[in-house]
């Protein structure tokens, strides 16, 4: 999310989310934290999405509920399309999306609004220029300089050269992929990969890729095609992106060639190929329950090939080799991208940051869209083909960049942590909940539960005890015994010493069972006291 | 770990361990399943230890103490010494430890056993003949087959070739690098580009390696040294294994070279080489501590290198990245292995596997030490040069193959899932326990006491509301109010039902309260209700 502001007018460049890491214990999504923006809502002029990816437009419905919604929302056909499917399953109706072709330019206050067609690994990506009296920034959204698209349309380097002959005031960049040295291959390279390897195949062909590249899927299906192949899409993400892409024309494919997942098995193991959900390995995803041999449809066995056509995003890795192994263990064939060149970034490399800098030419350069690493580099690269160090800029969420005639510095620190969705509630990180959940998921949690007297503070039912979460308890009602037993001599101690106050018995009640707990099994739970006075 | 048993007598070859994966909330170590050999501890004549790798040795001590002390354990000098400091700290003395040097034959029951010197990114690693009347198992432990290493001491090709002359029955050989193509680097080939590393940075060093590899550690100083820098080894086991190493003449270092983790910030930078844990990004790893601003004795800053001559194990991708990107943060340097060879895998690739594989020439080929995938291209391995596919056997753990004059077939299958350490306890995995972790660490618990009359089964108490674990709670009051008014109208309908049991109760103050929170939260949280009747 990016918030570029004149004249106290604002336009938002992307409203994405992150996935939650996991430390992150139980949280569904991580937002941006737009509550800076809450108060100024009525200086919005409007929203652009680069284009249709979650990490870009994921936010939105929440952008939307808490700031509310902005004269307009532009974007690509796709991106628009993908995002008003999305905006209906949050029950969200009546926005104002619009699609705005490559080329045009839309007036906002004081800003001319334009995209710029880029390739990705999503159709209809594009770069933004926002242009006022104190110049231009672009905002390149992710982007590769792919010679060679499978639509045929390369990202619009003329254009980005001329918006570079004007003057480009800023220069905010993709970093994703600034430590690859070179060129990203050509999305068109991967058909080929593909047609070769699916020929080399004799049983059933399984490939998992992301079901937004509609572009991968489309090559998918033309090799299918080419040899004669049915083709099943898996997955509810993987039919409905492709509809989408269908319904807008980006995406075709012969008749009669689709069959449905119910019918794989009809039709013999060398005649279908199955496109799927899951090259993440995703807990829930079709492919990991196929590898986990508990998917309705498609029961791998040996003969099968699964191709990943698709590289693990880092973090992933783990539950992918866990997934490849788990289709290994049934006996099935694995290809990925290590194997054969069927995946190709859709983020440019090394040449082509530099390539992007050159064509525009920009007073500033501002890294962003990578960690703390890529950004680094996106610098070095921005000082290698001659950018003055002291006009780039490597800031972190939050940070201001003011930019005028007389230079550039960061100056505001707004606030902009991360919001955290749980289930339906939203908030800033909790950091006493996500411990106690570390808390509960390392140890588990120890109830104790003393009914006392309100006259004399004498014990009126045996102490209730209850832990959860506790491996091995194969002795749990002598554990329960004991426990039982500490909860009688703290009564007792405090009954002498004449502590009547609920607070402290609680917390006394809490420190001796923490202690025996810890003494006996080595563990810190969760302890928690209840005393009742009836 | 590998028994292997003739004649009713009982060799075991390693007793390693695994640490947890990421959905063993909270437990600490994963042991292997040795309840099949409770009740033949006096059946086993002797335990062989291949290395001191904790995969490999890491779960003897909770073995003596389940299966009791055999007769006698065998090992190599370096690995007798690390293990002998194992069990120290388990409080285990008196076990009979002893070093079999590499070539001599020992009687152990109808065994003869033999070491065959490898190497491997530990020094000391062996390979395991255990001869008997029914021919030879060779069992390889880990290694490579480094023509150079660092000690001189190549893997005794020609011992291997003679057990291959003489007949080898079975090979039980490592699988870790069955995928890759060619043969493994020397590790003799890491100190000089550590030196050239070394050699171009200004500031300050910190490396960071396993603190087993010994022959790494040992080129880290040699480098240092070679440039004049003086060496501080950071971390617990850094510092335990290079004491053992050098008491056993294995590692040096000049005199006066070491300085005290205290005494780095007494030195200029450049002048300065740490050598330090953390390879891996563990949590609380020194060089995780450095990454986070949090070690008491280096401070990282811009200027200083930081240098990994080691990659992630699979599944530690996140911790370390997550760790590198710190040391960005922070503006250090950091080099990694995909930026210069600065590390060696321990493990042999495919040629070495095909090499093992001639040299033994044996008759059956047992592909362990591997996920599936590896001991697949294991198998195929064994199947290019020339071994027939009917005498490869991939098999799982508990699977026994029966070896004899008339063939070999996978024959009991012994109990043999897992043991979890969880503190002090030790047990099979509790799936309960688990669930209820992982329920825990997602949503949160609830908790609701309710006091009743044991009369008439009427409210003598207002119920108590505990949650924990459940973020955003800002109107936390206010839910708190919402849950009692459930708990009360539970017991009303029950009262009205004349339910009187408790656990029906509770039944139905569980169902109601997980009802009333998902509608409220759309969470799933364990909720525990206690019903005491005074």
């Amino acid at each position: 999310m990016t918030a570029v502001e004149c004249e106290g007018r604002i336009v938002i460049v992307d409203t994405g989310l992150m996935f939650p890491t996991a430390e992150m214990l139980g949280i569904d999504l991580v937002l941006p934290d737009f509550s800076s923006l809450r108060e100024r809502s009525d200086d919005i002029e409007a929203i652009v999405l680069t284009h249709g990816h979650e990490d870009h437009v994921g936010a939105l419905p929440y952008v939307l509920r808490e700031i509310g919604i902005p004269p307009v929302i532009y974007g690509g056909l796709l991106t628009i399309g993908m995002v008003r499917s999305k905006l209906d399953e949050h029950k969200l109706r009546d926005v104002p999306l619009q699609e705005l072709p490559a080329g045009e330019v839309m007036r906002a206050g004081p800003f001319e609004i334009e995209l710029v067609h880029m390739a990705h690994s999503i159709p209809d990506a594009r770069a933004v220029a926002l242009t006022t009296d104190a110049g231009t920034v672009l905002v390149t959204g992710d982007y590769k300089f792919d010679q060679t698209p499978v639509d045929g349309i390369p990202a619009d380097v003329s254009r980005l050269a001329e918006l570079g002959r004007s003057g480009v005031l800023c220069l905010c960049g993709d970093s994703t992929n600034a430590d690859r040295p070179g060129v990203a291959p050509s999305e068109s390279s991967v058909g080929p990969a593909l047609l070769e390897v699916f020929s080399r195949c004799t049983g059933r062909i399984v490939v998992t890729s992301f079901a937004s590249n509609v572009h991968r899927v489309q090559q998918v299906i033309d090799a299918a095609a080419n040899l004669d192949r049915r083709v099943a899409l898996v997955g509810r993400s993987m039919r409905k992106n492709f509809n989408i892409a269908s319904n807008l024309g980006m995406a075709s494919a012969p008749g009669g060639l689709f069959i449905s997942p119910k019918e794989i098995e009809d039709f013999p193991d060398e005649k279908v190929v199955v496109i799927s959900t899951g090259s993440q390995g995703e807990p829930l995803s079709a492919l990991r329950r196929m590898a986990h041999r508990d998917h309705p449809d498609v029961e791998l066995h040996s003969g099968d090939t699964v191709i990943f056509s698709a590289t693990p995003i880092p973090g992933n890795e783990r539950s992918v080799n866990e997934t490849i192994d788990r289709i290994f263990q049934i006996g099935a064939q694995v290809v990925t991208a290590a194997d054969a060149p069927i995946h190709a970034s859709g983020h440019g490399w090394q040449e082509e940051l530099k390539l992007m800098l050159n064509l525009t030419k920009p007073d500033y350069v501002f890294p962003f869209h990578g960690d703390h690493k890529r950004l680094k580099l996106h610098a070095d690269l921005a000082e290698s083909v001659g950018i003055d160090r002291t006009r780039i800029f490597t800031g972190r969420n939050g940070l201001a960049l003011d930019v005028d005639g007389s230079g550039a510095r960061f100056t505001a620190d707004v606030h902009a942590s991360m919001i955290f969705v749980d289930g339906v509630s939203v908030g800033e990180p909790d950091e006493f909940a996500l411990r106690d959940r570390r808390k509960l998921s390392d140890d588990g949690v120890f109830i104790v539960v003393a009914t006392i007297s309100s006259d004399d503070g004498s014990q009126v039912a045996d102490p209730e005890v209850i832990f959860r979460g506790v491996p091995f308890a194969e002795d749990a009602d002598g554990l329960r015994d004991e426990l039982r037993g500490v909860v009688e001599d703290t009564l007792a101690d405090a009954a002498e010493e004449q502590v009547r106050e609920i607070s402290l018995l609680q917390q006394d009640l809490h420190d001796d069972i923490a202690e025996f707990v810890y003494e006996k099994l080595r563990r810190r739970p969760l302890v928690l006291p209840v005393v009742v006075e009836v």
